[in-house]
Protein backbone atom coordinates (compact mmCIF):
# COMPACT_ATOMS: atom_id res chain seq x y z
CA UNK A 1 0.00 0.00 0.00
CA UNK A 2 2.91 2.36 0.64
CA UNK A 3 3.73 2.23 -3.06
CA UNK A 4 0.27 3.71 -3.84
CA UNK A 5 -0.35 6.38 -1.16
CA UNK A 6 -1.47 9.49 -1.81
CA UNK A 7 1.01 12.14 -3.20
CA UNK A 8 0.16 15.76 -2.08
CA UNK A 9 3.56 17.52 -1.90
CA UNK A 10 4.83 18.53 -4.96
CA UNK A 11 3.08 19.21 -8.05
CA UNK A 12 -1.12 19.10 -7.54
CA UNK A 13 -2.08 19.00 -11.47
CA UNK A 14 -6.27 17.34 -10.37
CA UNK A 15 -7.94 18.68 -7.76
CA UNK A 16 -11.92 17.89 -7.41
CA UNK A 17 -14.59 19.81 -5.19
CA UNK A 18 -17.85 17.64 -4.44
CA UNK A 19 -20.32 20.30 -3.26
CA UNK A 20 -19.37 23.96 -4.52
CA UNK A 21 -21.20 25.79 -1.58
CA UNK A 22 -19.48 28.62 0.32
CA UNK A 23 -16.64 26.15 1.25
CA UNK A 24 -16.29 23.91 -1.35
CA UNK A 25 -16.32 27.44 -3.79
CA UNK A 26 -14.10 28.97 -1.05
CA UNK A 27 -11.50 25.81 -1.58
CA UNK A 28 -11.85 26.10 -5.10
CA UNK A 29 -10.69 29.85 -5.30
CA UNK A 30 -8.30 29.44 -2.86
CA UNK A 31 -6.67 26.78 -4.53
CA UNK A 32 -6.44 28.37 -8.09
CA UNK A 33 -4.59 31.37 -6.27
CA UNK A 34 -1.99 28.98 -4.35
CA UNK A 35 -1.68 26.57 -7.68
CA UNK A 36 -2.17 28.61 -10.81
CA UNK A 37 -1.75 25.20 -12.93
CA UNK A 38 -3.84 23.07 -10.93
CA UNK A 39 -7.05 21.95 -13.24
CA UNK A 40 -10.08 21.90 -10.67
CA UNK A 41 -13.55 20.59 -10.89
CA UNK A 42 -16.35 20.99 -9.41
CA UNK A 43 -19.00 18.51 -8.85
CA UNK A 44 -23.04 19.78 -7.67
CA UNK A 45 -26.14 18.06 -8.41
CA UNK A 46 -27.42 21.76 -8.76
CA UNK A 47 -27.63 23.16 -12.05
CA UNK A 48 -27.22 27.14 -10.85
CA UNK A 49 -24.32 25.97 -8.58
CA UNK A 50 -22.62 24.57 -11.79
CA UNK A 51 -23.04 27.39 -14.11
CA UNK A 52 -21.69 29.53 -12.01
CA UNK A 53 -18.68 27.60 -11.11
CA UNK A 54 -17.48 27.71 -14.77
CA UNK A 55 -14.76 29.21 -15.54
CA UNK A 56 -14.52 32.07 -12.61
CA UNK A 57 -13.73 29.28 -9.54
CA UNK A 58 -13.85 25.76 -11.67
CA UNK A 59 -12.32 23.99 -14.81
CA UNK A 60 -14.73 21.99 -15.32
CA UNK A 61 -18.06 21.06 -13.47
CA UNK A 62 -20.50 18.19 -13.60
CA UNK A 63 -22.98 16.25 -11.51
CA UNK A 64 -21.74 13.04 -11.68
CA UNK A 65 -19.40 12.50 -8.85
CA UNK A 66 -18.06 9.20 -9.98
CA UNK A 67 -16.93 10.96 -13.29
CA UNK A 68 -16.03 14.17 -11.75
CA UNK A 69 -13.10 12.35 -9.19
CA UNK A 70 -11.90 9.86 -11.82
CA UNK A 71 -8.30 11.22 -13.03
CA UNK A 72 -8.47 13.63 -9.21
CA UNK A 73 -4.96 13.37 -7.54
CA UNK A 74 -7.13 14.98 -4.46
CA UNK A 75 -10.51 15.44 -2.99
CA UNK A 76 -12.36 17.89 -0.90
CA UNK A 77 -15.48 16.39 0.14
CA UNK A 78 -17.73 19.69 0.98
CA UNK A 79 -20.87 18.47 1.17
CA UNK A 80 -23.90 18.96 3.82
CA UNK A 81 -22.57 16.19 6.47
CA UNK A 82 -25.55 14.11 5.78
CA UNK A 83 -24.80 13.30 2.40
CA UNK A 84 -20.95 12.30 3.06
CA UNK A 85 -21.31 8.51 3.02
CA UNK A 86 -22.47 8.50 0.16
CA UNK A 87 -20.21 10.31 -1.26
CA UNK A 88 -17.28 8.70 -0.05
CA UNK A 89 -18.73 5.15 -1.48
CA UNK A 90 -18.86 6.54 -4.64
CA UNK A 91 -15.15 8.33 -4.39
CA UNK A 92 -13.56 5.47 -3.08
CA UNK A 93 -15.13 2.86 -5.94
CA UNK A 94 -14.33 5.99 -8.44
CA UNK A 95 -10.76 7.83 -8.17
CA UNK A 96 -8.11 6.43 -7.99
CA UNK A 97 -5.99 4.70 -5.33
CA UNK A 98 -3.50 7.05 -4.85
CA UNK A 99 -5.92 10.14 -4.59
CA UNK A 100 -6.21 11.98 -1.47
CA UNK A 101 -9.63 12.81 -0.07
CA UNK A 102 -10.74 15.06 2.88
CA UNK A 103 -14.02 16.54 3.91
CA UNK A 104 -14.99 20.25 5.31
CA UNK A 105 -17.48 18.66 7.22
CA UNK A 106 -18.85 20.58 10.75
CA UNK A 107 -19.26 17.53 12.46
CA UNK A 108 -16.47 15.00 12.76
CA UNK A 109 -17.56 12.30 14.75
CA UNK A 110 -20.10 10.42 11.86
CA UNK A 111 -17.70 11.19 9.29
CA UNK A 112 -14.76 9.64 10.88
CA UNK A 113 -17.11 6.71 11.59
CA UNK A 114 -18.65 6.07 7.67
CA UNK A 115 -14.77 7.34 6.48
CA UNK A 116 -13.53 4.38 8.52
CA UNK A 117 -16.46 1.99 6.89
CA UNK A 118 -15.90 3.12 3.60
CA UNK A 119 -12.22 3.67 2.99
CA UNK A 120 -11.29 0.92 5.96
CA UNK A 121 -9.23 2.02 9.07
CA UNK A 122 -6.42 4.45 9.08
CA UNK A 123 -6.35 4.19 5.41
CA UNK A 124 -4.25 6.15 4.31
CA UNK A 125 -6.64 7.34 1.15
CA UNK A 126 -9.05 9.70 3.87
CA UNK A 127 -7.73 12.14 6.38
CA UNK A 128 -10.79 14.11 8.38
CA UNK A 129 -11.01 17.78 7.90
CA UNK A 130 -12.60 21.01 9.10
CA UNK A 131 -11.77 24.76 8.19
CA UNK A 132 -12.86 27.10 10.87
CA UNK A 133 -14.15 29.49 8.55
CA UNK A 134 -16.88 30.36 6.84
CA UNK A 135 -20.06 33.17 6.87
CA UNK A 136 -23.79 33.46 6.70
CA UNK A 137 -23.84 33.41 2.76
CA UNK A 138 -24.47 30.38 1.05
CA UNK A 139 -23.44 28.80 -2.23
CA UNK A 140 -20.62 30.14 -4.84
CA UNK A 141 -21.51 33.65 -5.04
CA UNK A 142 -20.71 33.57 -1.34
CA UNK A 143 -17.11 32.27 -2.03
CA UNK A 144 -13.79 34.07 -1.20
CA UNK A 145 -10.26 32.87 -1.95
CA UNK A 146 -8.73 34.63 1.10
CA UNK A 147 -11.59 32.55 3.12
CA UNK A 148 -9.27 30.51 5.21
CA UNK A 149 -6.42 33.20 5.49
CA UNK A 150 -5.17 33.03 9.06
CA UNK A 151 -7.88 30.71 10.16
CA UNK A 152 -7.50 27.44 11.43
CA UNK A 153 -7.97 24.31 9.56
CA UNK A 154 -8.49 21.50 11.70
CA UNK A 155 -7.53 17.99 10.97
CA UNK A 156 -8.40 14.70 12.19
CA UNK A 157 -6.36 11.73 11.42
CA UNK A 158 -7.16 8.66 12.91
CA UNK A 159 -3.83 6.77 13.08
CA UNK A 160 -0.11 6.76 11.78
CA UNK A 161 -1.40 6.76 8.17
CA UNK A 162 -3.59 9.04 8.37
CA UNK A 163 -0.89 11.33 10.50
CA UNK A 164 1.48 11.04 7.39
CA UNK A 165 -1.28 12.26 4.97
CA UNK A 166 -2.28 14.61 7.33
CA UNK A 167 1.64 16.06 7.58
CA UNK A 168 1.28 16.27 3.24
CA UNK A 169 -2.10 17.68 3.13
CA UNK A 170 -1.40 20.48 5.91
CA UNK A 171 1.90 21.64 3.58
CA UNK A 172 -1.14 22.44 0.85
CA UNK A 173 -3.46 24.26 3.43
CA UNK A 174 -0.97 26.44 4.74
CA UNK A 175 -0.34 27.42 1.19
CA UNK A 176 -4.05 28.59 1.02
CA UNK A 177 -3.06 30.66 4.35
CA UNK A 178 -4.58 28.11 6.78
CA UNK A 179 -3.21 27.78 10.44
CA UNK A 180 -3.54 23.74 10.77
CA UNK A 181 -3.90 21.94 14.05
CA UNK A 182 -5.26 17.96 14.38
CA UNK A 183 -7.88 17.40 17.10
CA UNK A 184 -9.99 14.04 17.99
CA UNK A 185 -13.17 13.74 16.48
CA UNK A 186 -14.96 13.47 19.72
CA UNK A 187 -13.80 16.38 21.05
CA UNK A 188 -14.03 18.27 17.99
CA UNK A 189 -17.76 17.38 18.07
CA UNK A 190 -18.21 18.54 21.96
CA UNK A 191 -16.30 21.48 21.66
CA UNK A 192 -17.88 23.01 18.25
CA UNK A 193 -21.22 21.85 19.90
CA UNK A 194 -20.77 24.20 22.45
CA UNK A 195 -18.93 27.31 20.94
CA UNK A 196 -20.68 26.74 17.34
CA UNK A 197 -23.98 24.37 16.82
CA UNK A 198 -25.28 25.69 20.13
CA UNK A 199 -24.88 28.89 19.54
CA UNK A 200 -26.18 28.90 15.88
CA UNK A 201 -28.71 27.54 17.25
CA UNK A 202 -29.48 29.93 19.74
CA UNK A 203 -29.25 32.71 16.72
CA UNK A 204 -31.63 31.11 14.36
CA UNK A 205 -34.27 31.11 17.90
CA UNK A 206 -33.93 34.68 18.45
CA UNK A 207 -34.18 35.67 14.98
CA UNK A 208 -37.63 33.39 14.91
CA UNK A 209 -38.65 35.03 18.18
CA UNK A 210 -38.38 38.24 16.49
CA UNK A 211 -39.76 37.07 13.34
CA UNK A 212 -42.59 36.18 14.19
CA UNK A 213 -43.28 38.64 17.30
CA UNK A 214 -45.02 41.96 16.94
CA UNK A 215 -41.67 43.91 15.90
CA UNK A 216 -40.34 41.92 12.84
CA UNK A 217 -40.96 45.03 10.57
CA UNK A 218 -39.99 47.48 13.55
CA UNK A 219 -36.73 45.36 14.07
CA UNK A 220 -36.09 45.86 10.83
CA UNK A 221 -35.70 49.39 11.02
CA UNK A 222 -34.52 50.29 14.69
CA UNK A 223 -32.18 47.48 14.91
CA UNK A 224 -28.77 48.70 15.45
CA UNK A 225 -25.13 46.49 15.39
CA UNK A 226 -26.15 44.90 18.02
CA UNK A 227 -28.99 42.70 16.88
CA UNK A 228 -27.43 42.78 13.57
CA UNK A 229 -24.11 40.90 14.96
CA UNK A 230 -25.86 38.54 17.57
CA UNK A 231 -28.59 37.47 14.54
CA UNK A 232 -26.22 37.27 11.95
CA UNK A 233 -25.40 33.66 11.62
CA UNK A 234 -29.64 33.68 11.90
CA UNK A 235 -29.49 34.08 8.09
CA UNK A 236 -27.15 30.95 7.71
CA UNK A 237 -28.40 28.04 5.41
CA UNK A 238 -31.56 26.19 7.44
CA UNK A 239 -31.14 22.63 5.89
CA UNK A 240 -27.30 22.85 6.17
CA UNK A 241 -27.16 23.55 10.34
CA UNK A 242 -30.47 21.54 10.40
CA UNK A 243 -27.97 18.56 9.06
CA UNK A 244 -25.02 20.14 11.43
CA UNK A 245 -26.94 19.80 14.43
CA UNK A 246 -28.54 16.35 13.91
CA UNK A 247 -25.40 14.95 13.23
CA UNK A 248 -23.99 16.47 16.49
CA UNK A 249 -27.47 15.62 18.71
CA UNK A 250 -25.85 14.24 22.47
CA UNK A 251 -23.09 17.20 22.38
CA UNK A 252 -25.92 19.78 20.91
CA UNK A 253 -28.54 18.68 23.66
CA UNK A 254 -25.79 18.92 26.41
CA UNK A 255 -25.04 22.56 25.34
CA UNK A 256 -28.33 23.41 25.31
CA UNK A 257 -28.80 22.27 28.92
CA UNK A 258 -26.06 23.99 30.10
CA UNK A 259 -27.12 27.55 28.12
CA UNK A 260 -30.75 26.73 29.35
CA UNK A 261 -28.99 26.49 33.27
CA UNK A 262 -27.85 30.39 32.50
CA UNK A 263 -31.08 31.44 31.24
CA UNK A 264 -33.37 30.01 33.82
CA UNK A 265 -30.86 31.57 36.41
CA UNK A 266 -31.88 35.28 34.48
CA UNK A 267 -35.54 34.82 34.09
CA UNK A 268 -35.81 33.98 38.06
CA UNK A 269 -33.66 36.96 38.83
CA UNK A 270 -35.27 39.46 36.51
CA UNK A 271 -38.96 38.03 37.87
CA UNK A 272 -38.09 38.85 41.46
CA UNK A 273 -35.97 42.11 40.52
CA UNK A 274 -32.65 40.26 41.94
CA UNK A 275 -30.48 42.67 40.80
CA UNK A 276 -27.27 41.37 42.32
CA UNK A 277 -27.93 37.98 40.36
CA UNK A 278 -28.44 39.49 37.16
CA UNK A 279 -25.15 41.70 37.16
CA UNK A 280 -23.44 38.50 38.68
CA UNK A 281 -24.20 36.54 35.60
CA UNK A 282 -23.59 39.18 33.15
CA UNK A 283 -19.93 40.08 34.57
CA UNK A 284 -19.15 36.48 33.86
CA UNK A 285 -20.00 36.82 30.51
CA UNK A 286 -18.64 40.33 29.91
CA UNK A 287 -15.18 39.02 31.81
CA UNK A 288 -15.43 35.95 29.06
CA UNK A 289 -16.11 37.85 25.96
CA UNK A 290 -13.84 40.82 26.75
CA UNK A 291 -11.01 37.88 26.86
CA UNK A 292 -11.56 36.39 23.39
CA UNK A 293 -9.80 38.01 20.28
CA UNK B 1 -43.48 80.57 30.24
CA UNK B 2 -42.73 81.00 26.32
CA UNK B 3 -40.35 83.61 26.91
CA UNK B 4 -38.16 81.25 28.67
CA UNK B 5 -38.80 78.35 26.67
CA UNK B 6 -35.21 77.00 25.53
CA UNK B 7 -33.28 77.84 21.83
CA UNK B 8 -31.47 75.03 20.68
CA UNK B 9 -31.46 76.50 16.67
CA UNK B 10 -29.07 79.38 16.35
CA UNK B 11 -25.88 79.59 18.49
CA UNK B 12 -25.38 77.04 21.14
CA UNK B 13 -22.49 78.02 23.27
CA UNK B 14 -22.53 76.16 26.43
CA UNK B 15 -23.69 72.38 26.67
CA UNK B 16 -22.82 70.00 29.37
CA UNK B 17 -22.66 65.85 28.64
CA UNK B 18 -23.84 64.49 32.07
CA UNK B 19 -22.25 60.95 32.83
CA UNK B 20 -19.40 60.80 30.02
CA UNK B 21 -19.53 56.79 29.15
CA UNK B 22 -19.62 55.45 25.86
CA UNK B 23 -22.75 57.57 24.47
CA UNK B 24 -21.82 60.90 26.61
CA UNK B 25 -18.43 60.77 25.22
CA UNK B 26 -19.32 60.27 21.60
CA UNK B 27 -22.04 62.98 22.06
CA UNK B 28 -19.09 65.26 23.20
CA UNK B 29 -17.23 64.43 20.00
CA UNK B 30 -19.78 64.99 17.95
CA UNK B 31 -20.62 68.08 18.93
CA UNK B 32 -17.18 69.47 18.65
CA UNK B 33 -16.79 68.61 15.36
CA UNK B 34 -20.55 69.79 14.58
CA UNK B 35 -20.16 73.28 17.05
CA UNK B 36 -16.72 74.32 17.08
CA UNK B 37 -17.30 77.31 18.32
CA UNK B 38 -19.43 75.45 21.83
CA UNK B 39 -17.98 75.38 24.87
CA UNK B 40 -18.51 71.24 26.18
CA UNK B 41 -18.46 70.33 29.95
CA UNK B 42 -18.55 66.46 31.37
CA UNK B 43 -19.57 65.65 34.78
CA UNK B 44 -19.09 62.37 35.51
CA UNK B 45 -18.63 60.81 39.15
CA UNK B 46 -15.48 58.67 37.98
CA UNK B 47 -12.14 60.67 38.45
CA UNK B 48 -10.25 58.08 35.43
CA UNK B 49 -12.94 59.42 33.03
CA UNK B 50 -13.21 63.10 33.90
CA UNK B 51 -8.91 62.72 33.05
CA UNK B 52 -10.06 61.44 29.84
CA UNK B 53 -12.33 64.12 28.85
CA UNK B 54 -10.06 67.35 28.79
CA UNK B 55 -8.89 68.15 26.83
CA UNK B 56 -9.65 65.83 23.82
CA UNK B 57 -13.15 65.33 24.53
CA UNK B 58 -14.64 68.42 26.70
CA UNK B 59 -13.62 71.64 27.56
CA UNK B 60 -14.36 70.99 31.19
CA UNK B 61 -15.17 68.44 33.28
CA UNK B 62 -16.41 67.68 36.65
CA UNK B 63 -17.95 65.43 39.52
CA UNK B 64 -20.56 67.99 40.78
CA UNK B 65 -23.73 68.36 39.06
CA UNK B 66 -24.92 71.34 40.14
CA UNK B 67 -22.09 73.23 39.14
CA UNK B 68 -21.83 71.39 36.15
CA UNK B 69 -24.94 72.75 34.52
CA UNK B 70 -25.27 76.59 36.21
CA UNK B 71 -24.62 78.31 32.81
CA UNK B 72 -25.59 75.59 30.23
CA UNK B 73 -27.76 75.92 27.08
CA UNK B 74 -28.74 72.17 26.51
CA UNK B 75 -27.80 69.59 28.25
CA UNK B 76 -27.03 65.72 27.81
CA UNK B 77 -27.91 63.00 30.24
CA UNK B 78 -26.36 59.91 29.36
CA UNK B 79 -25.53 58.08 32.85
CA UNK B 80 -26.73 54.92 33.65
CA UNK B 81 -30.97 54.82 33.58
CA UNK B 82 -31.26 53.78 37.44
CA UNK B 83 -29.48 57.20 38.09
CA UNK B 84 -31.66 59.68 35.58
CA UNK B 85 -34.16 61.10 38.49
CA UNK B 86 -31.73 62.31 40.82
CA UNK B 87 -29.67 63.90 38.27
CA UNK B 88 -32.95 65.39 36.92
CA UNK B 89 -33.69 66.56 39.92
CA UNK B 90 -30.16 68.04 40.43
CA UNK B 91 -30.58 69.79 36.86
CA UNK B 92 -34.08 71.30 37.23
CA UNK B 93 -32.88 72.80 40.62
CA UNK B 94 -29.63 73.74 38.85
CA UNK B 95 -29.65 74.46 35.71
CA UNK B 96 -31.12 78.08 33.96
CA UNK B 97 -34.71 78.12 33.64
CA UNK B 98 -34.42 77.96 29.67
CA UNK B 99 -32.09 75.21 29.56
CA UNK B 100 -33.24 72.21 27.34
CA UNK B 101 -32.23 68.93 28.56
CA UNK B 102 -32.70 65.56 27.23
CA UNK B 103 -31.50 62.35 27.58
CA UNK B 104 -29.39 58.73 25.69
CA UNK B 105 -30.97 56.31 28.25
CA UNK B 106 -31.99 52.76 26.24
CA UNK B 107 -35.50 52.31 28.04
CA UNK B 108 -37.99 55.56 28.17
CA UNK B 109 -40.93 54.73 30.16
CA UNK B 110 -39.26 55.07 33.74
CA UNK B 111 -37.32 58.30 32.02
CA UNK B 112 -40.64 59.91 31.27
CA UNK B 113 -42.39 59.38 34.12
CA UNK B 114 -39.60 60.31 36.03
CA UNK B 115 -39.45 63.91 33.70
CA UNK B 116 -42.56 64.26 34.51
CA UNK B 117 -42.33 64.35 37.91
CA UNK B 118 -39.30 66.78 38.36
CA UNK B 119 -39.77 68.78 35.39
CA UNK B 120 -43.62 68.86 35.17
CA UNK B 121 -46.26 67.33 32.45
CA UNK B 122 -45.05 68.35 28.51
CA UNK B 123 -42.68 70.68 30.21
CA UNK B 124 -40.47 72.22 27.35
CA UNK B 125 -37.30 72.03 29.87
CA UNK B 126 -37.15 68.26 29.23
CA UNK B 127 -37.47 66.03 25.95
CA UNK B 128 -36.57 61.93 26.15
CA UNK B 129 -34.34 61.14 23.69
CA UNK B 130 -32.76 57.18 22.74
CA UNK B 131 -29.64 57.18 20.31
CA UNK B 132 -29.65 54.07 18.49
CA UNK B 133 -25.97 53.70 18.66
CA UNK B 134 -23.69 52.37 20.50
CA UNK B 135 -20.51 49.26 20.46
CA UNK B 136 -19.63 46.73 23.27
CA UNK B 137 -17.28 49.08 24.14
CA UNK B 138 -17.53 51.54 27.58
CA UNK B 139 -16.47 54.48 28.86
CA UNK B 140 -14.90 57.94 26.83
CA UNK B 141 -12.01 55.71 25.49
CA UNK B 142 -14.36 53.70 23.19
CA UNK B 143 -16.12 57.23 21.99
CA UNK B 144 -16.12 57.84 18.66
CA UNK B 145 -17.08 61.21 17.20
CA UNK B 146 -19.24 59.39 14.47
CA UNK B 147 -21.29 56.78 16.28
CA UNK B 148 -24.19 58.50 15.22
CA UNK B 149 -24.02 58.68 11.59
CA UNK B 150 -26.55 58.08 9.64
CA UNK B 151 -28.29 56.16 13.18
CA UNK B 152 -31.62 56.86 14.18
CA UNK B 153 -32.16 59.35 17.38
CA UNK B 154 -35.46 58.62 18.79
CA UNK B 155 -37.48 61.58 20.72
CA UNK B 156 -40.22 61.17 22.80
CA UNK B 157 -41.85 64.24 23.19
CA UNK B 158 -44.88 64.08 25.73
CA UNK B 159 -46.72 66.60 24.54
CA UNK B 160 -47.06 69.92 21.82
CA UNK B 161 -44.46 72.06 24.18
CA UNK B 162 -42.18 68.98 23.68
CA UNK B 163 -43.08 68.58 20.14
CA UNK B 164 -41.38 72.10 19.54
CA UNK B 165 -38.76 71.37 21.45
CA UNK B 166 -38.15 67.92 20.07
CA UNK B 167 -38.14 70.08 16.85
CA UNK B 168 -35.51 72.28 17.22
CA UNK B 169 -33.39 69.62 19.21
CA UNK B 170 -33.36 67.44 16.18
CA UNK B 171 -32.25 69.96 14.06
CA UNK B 172 -28.82 69.84 15.99
CA UNK B 173 -29.46 66.20 16.12
CA UNK B 174 -28.82 66.06 12.37
CA UNK B 175 -26.24 68.09 12.45
CA UNK B 176 -24.58 64.88 14.00
CA UNK B 177 -25.80 63.02 11.38
CA UNK B 178 -28.31 61.41 13.27
CA UNK B 179 -31.61 60.56 11.73
CA UNK B 180 -34.26 61.92 14.23
CA UNK B 181 -37.45 59.97 14.74
CA UNK B 182 -40.55 60.14 17.46
CA UNK B 183 -41.63 57.31 19.43
CA UNK B 184 -44.19 56.55 22.02
CA UNK B 185 -42.25 55.43 25.36
CA UNK B 186 -43.97 52.54 26.37
CA UNK B 187 -43.76 51.38 22.38
CA UNK B 188 -40.17 52.02 22.38
CA UNK B 189 -40.04 50.16 25.46
CA UNK B 190 -41.95 47.37 23.90
CA UNK B 191 -40.21 47.42 21.12
CA UNK B 192 -36.92 47.63 22.25
CA UNK B 193 -37.03 45.02 24.87
CA UNK B 194 -37.87 42.64 22.06
CA UNK B 195 -35.09 43.28 19.63
CA UNK B 196 -32.20 45.27 21.61
CA UNK B 197 -32.93 44.33 25.61
CA UNK B 198 -33.31 40.75 25.37
CA UNK B 199 -30.89 40.15 22.55
CA UNK B 200 -28.94 41.73 25.03
CA UNK B 201 -29.47 38.84 28.07
CA UNK B 202 -29.12 36.08 25.04
CA UNK B 203 -25.80 37.17 24.53
CA UNK B 204 -24.99 37.84 27.80
CA UNK B 205 -26.19 34.05 28.84
CA UNK B 206 -24.20 32.41 25.92
CA UNK B 207 -21.12 34.01 27.12
CA UNK B 208 -21.45 33.12 30.83
CA UNK B 209 -22.84 29.28 29.92
CA UNK B 210 -19.15 29.20 27.66
CA UNK B 211 -17.23 31.17 30.66
CA UNK B 212 -18.32 28.33 33.20
CA UNK B 213 -18.04 25.35 30.52
CA UNK B 214 -15.41 22.59 29.79
CA UNK B 215 -14.28 24.90 26.54
CA UNK B 216 -13.68 28.22 28.17
CA UNK B 217 -10.59 28.65 26.79
CA UNK B 218 -10.66 26.21 23.62
CA UNK B 219 -13.69 28.68 22.28
CA UNK B 220 -11.25 31.55 22.71
CA UNK B 221 -8.77 29.62 20.62
CA UNK B 222 -11.28 27.82 18.03
CA UNK B 223 -13.78 29.91 17.53
CA UNK B 224 -14.84 31.67 14.14
CA UNK B 225 -16.41 35.39 13.29
CA UNK B 226 -20.31 33.52 13.96
CA UNK B 227 -19.49 33.08 17.74
CA UNK B 228 -17.41 36.53 17.82
CA UNK B 229 -20.38 38.55 16.20
CA UNK B 230 -23.31 36.01 18.02
CA UNK B 231 -21.55 37.12 21.56
CA UNK B 232 -20.13 40.17 21.25
CA UNK B 233 -22.33 42.75 23.08
CA UNK B 234 -21.92 40.10 26.22
CA UNK B 235 -18.92 42.12 26.66
CA UNK B 236 -20.97 45.21 27.31
CA UNK B 237 -21.23 46.89 31.07
CA UNK B 238 -22.66 44.09 32.92
CA UNK B 239 -23.86 46.97 35.85
CA UNK B 240 -25.10 49.56 32.84
CA UNK B 241 -27.11 46.49 31.11
CA UNK B 242 -28.58 45.08 34.45
CA UNK B 243 -29.95 48.25 34.85
CA UNK B 244 -31.47 48.47 31.26
CA UNK B 245 -33.01 45.01 31.70
CA UNK B 246 -34.71 45.95 35.47
CA UNK B 247 -36.02 49.02 34.42
CA UNK B 248 -37.95 47.68 31.38
CA UNK B 249 -38.43 44.48 33.31
CA UNK B 250 -42.18 43.55 32.23
CA UNK B 251 -41.33 44.11 28.52
CA UNK B 252 -38.29 42.05 28.57
CA UNK B 253 -39.75 38.86 30.31
CA UNK B 254 -42.86 38.55 27.47
CA UNK B 255 -39.99 38.66 25.06
CA UNK B 256 -37.94 35.94 26.88
CA UNK B 257 -41.07 33.76 26.95
CA UNK B 258 -41.76 34.47 23.45
CA UNK B 259 -37.76 33.13 23.11
CA UNK B 260 -38.06 30.51 25.32
CA UNK B 261 -41.09 29.16 23.57
CA UNK B 262 -39.00 28.83 19.96
CA UNK B 263 -36.15 27.01 22.21
CA UNK B 264 -38.97 24.70 23.43
CA UNK B 265 -39.82 23.86 19.82
CA UNK B 266 -36.20 23.54 18.95
CA UNK B 267 -34.76 21.30 22.16
CA UNK B 268 -38.00 18.93 21.76
CA UNK B 269 -36.99 18.66 17.39
CA UNK B 270 -33.53 17.68 18.51
CA UNK B 271 -34.64 15.08 21.41
CA UNK B 272 -37.15 13.91 19.32
CA UNK B 273 -34.49 14.08 15.65
CA UNK B 274 -37.35 15.78 14.56
CA UNK B 275 -35.71 16.75 11.14
CA UNK B 276 -38.44 18.94 9.55
CA UNK B 277 -39.51 20.93 13.01
CA UNK B 278 -36.01 22.04 12.97
CA UNK B 279 -35.82 23.15 9.65
CA UNK B 280 -39.45 24.74 9.71
CA UNK B 281 -37.48 26.80 12.75
CA UNK B 282 -34.07 27.31 11.27
CA UNK B 283 -36.34 28.48 7.62
CA UNK B 284 -38.20 31.49 9.55
CA UNK B 285 -36.22 32.52 11.12
CA UNK B 286 -33.28 33.12 8.03
CA UNK B 287 -36.24 34.29 6.06
CA UNK B 288 -36.33 37.05 8.33
CA UNK B 289 -32.88 37.90 8.68
CA UNK B 290 -31.98 37.73 4.79
CA UNK B 291 -34.36 40.56 5.02
CA UNK B 292 -32.46 43.15 7.34
CA UNK B 293 -29.85 45.56 6.39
Amino acid sequence: MAGAAPKVAGAIERVTIVGAGLIGASVALALRRALPGCRITGVDPDRAVRDALVPAIADAATDDLAEGVRDAQLVFVACPVGAMRQAFETIARAAPANCLVTDCGSTKSSVAVAAEEVFGADSPRFVAGHPIAGSEGSGPAAARADLFEGRIWLLCPAGSAQERMAARLGKLLARLGARVESIHPAAHDAMFAEFSHWPHAVAFALCASIADGAFADAARHFSGAGLRDTTRIGASSAPLWTGILLDNRESVLASARHFREKLDVLEEALETSDRAAIEALFAAASRWRRSVD
